[in-house]
């Protein structure tokens, strides 16, 4: 018998249904091939890319040039425009605004074939410092209420250029997701005066079926309202609402869970398509209280079709407590 | 510049850019391929489903045999058990109950080769008097809260099979998508006593530039804040909350309508592949002044990626308007 299970954030339902996960077509991991051609991130194609923001380089090498380990440039084709004023307006009964904001990409490693398999924790490390420099940058800016952080690995996933990257995104309004998640840890603090995450913690500490990984700072598990298969967070476990926060000892431990989580999930299911997600806090909120980050990875293993879209239910094949047992057996060496 | 724009009914932005639009692997329509081999659903292979619930069948054909121009069964490999009961349970902080709904496929024609394209208005008359039997009967349980009408067409958009299909999950819960959509449209409501949905229809008849086709009983339209590429929205001009209240002529409207704009669809854009979403109000609720049913459409001609499931934001790169008129123009002879 499938399973109706309720997320203890958001009021979103998902089936976990093992008798779905006996079809054939179930669970097929699309490979990420390797695309060929010119690549404009690569070391020596520095002109290539809008000139850079940010970099982590050796010795004393000059912007927009080789020698760096990690480099944030602007979009290419940014979704969002970060000059102007936003001008918000009506059209009718509809609202507007000016696309303000900005889209960065963060090229991960100068090694175009490096997958999480392959990077260490060092190149874990720099991407997670990279991140929080940028949160930090844009801080400053009061036009910007919220930055989303994420990375698209294969197509299937939605990425459009091979080699390593994530990106930035920094928007003039709280985003939909993330108004539904404060609200929800927000009514779940105005009841019971704890923060809903930390209690998702303890929970899943002590029961200990959908830990994925563990280490002194960050629980790595499968949550248990998963709307994917093998979907994983990565969660402090002290209590902290926003990632930018984090100082350099838990960036360790993250790029350690990271490098961690990542390998585990390419070793169980041979490397497919994901998208990791960093869910924090907005800026200049009252949310310390409630809120707490976490970064959501979500391996894109079955298609999100007219169900999903139509009534914000998941169909999950694959128990949590079943992938979680997969990815703690996984051997990454 | 690209313009921000916020979803009247659910507080949802969508970014409409067109510097997004020049990417060349943007808009690749991925073709719905052949894929051969025994058909389950074909006539002839009726012993290969569970037996069928409703058909519409020439003359005097026996149930489960061949004849019949639309025929439901429940799906073989259900994603829902409608025996049992729901068990509401917690497990520590976790709400969870038994996977107890319901889970049909509507066989939509005997021509396994059938498409929207060639399909007559009597085809799609089948269709939703169906649709209208199938929640019509489901409503007579109290056990059921909601019914997900849904078709999935082509690989890309989640289709497993190639006969045409559209399928319907009866649900114990209301689910997020439909809450959202109700409360929206509520709060509207409590502020102007007015439908927001009646409000859009008179805005966009006002305004024509979103208009991809009418007819006497029905608009057919690309929302203002549309997530998708050529997302378009059938909805019947006169209030109503619950599609499976249609009356005869309603339904013949409305056949038309949706042959008119599937066939546009594909004619402007090589047949996609597309989910088709049938809105309607939940059972035993009151909502009748304020929700509206309609259907939407959205054809899969761009990746969700990071940022979408992050944040609730989508990046469209065809402005509505646009799209109206790709579709208004598209010939359909």
């Amino acid at each position: 018998m499938p399973e109706l299970r309720k997320d203890p954030i958001i009021d979103r339902w998902v089936i976990i249904s093992t008798e779905r996960a006996k079809r054939p077509s179930d669970l097929i991991v699309e490979k990420t091939s390797t695309r060929g051609g010119f690549c404009p991130l690569c070391p020596g194609n520095e002109d290539k890319t809008p000139s850079e923001i940010f970099a982590i380089r050796e010795g004393n090498t000059a912007p927009d040039t080789a020698g760096w380990r990690l480099r944030v440039v602007p979009n290419k084709f940014p979704a969002l425009i970060s000059s102007g004023e936003l001008n918000k307006r009506t059209e009718g009964i509809y609202d507007k605004m000016n696309g303000f904001g900005a889209h960065e990409v963060i090229i991960e490693t100068p090694d175009h074939t490096a997958t999480a398999t392959t990077m260490m924790v060092e190149d874990f490390k720099n991407i997670i410092i990279a991140w929080r420099q940028r949160i930090l940058a844009y801080g400053q800016d009061s036009r910007f209420r919220y930055i989303s952080i994420f990375k698209n690995y294969g197509i299937v996933a939605g990425s459009t250029l091979e080699h390593p990257h994530s990106q930035l995104i920094a928007l003039p309004v709280v985003p939909k997701r993330a108004v539904e998640e404060l609200d929800g840890a927000q009514a779940y603090y105005s009841h019971r005066d704890r923060c809903v995450f930390c209690d998702i913690i303890d929970q899943e500490i002590t029961d200990t079926r959908r830990i994925a990984a563990e280490n002194p700072g960050f629980l790595a598990f499968e949550p248990f309202a998963s709307r994917f298969p093998f979907e994983t967070w990565i969660i402090p476990k002290a209590h902290a609402a926003s990632f930018e926060q984090a100082d350099e000892a838990l960036i360790d431990e993250l790029a350690n869970m990271l490098s961690c989580v990542l390998k585990k999930i390419n070793a169980a299911l041979g490397s497919p398509p994901y998208n990791l997600m960093l869910h924090s806090s907005p800026f200049n909120t009252d949310v310390g209280a409630f809120y707490h980050w976490h970064i959501e990875i979500t391996p894109r293993l079955t298609r999100v079709a007219g169900f999903e879209w139509g009534t914000g239910f998941y169909i999950n094949p694959t128990p949590p407590e079943q992938a979680a047992q997969y990815l703690r057996e996984a051997w990454i060496g």
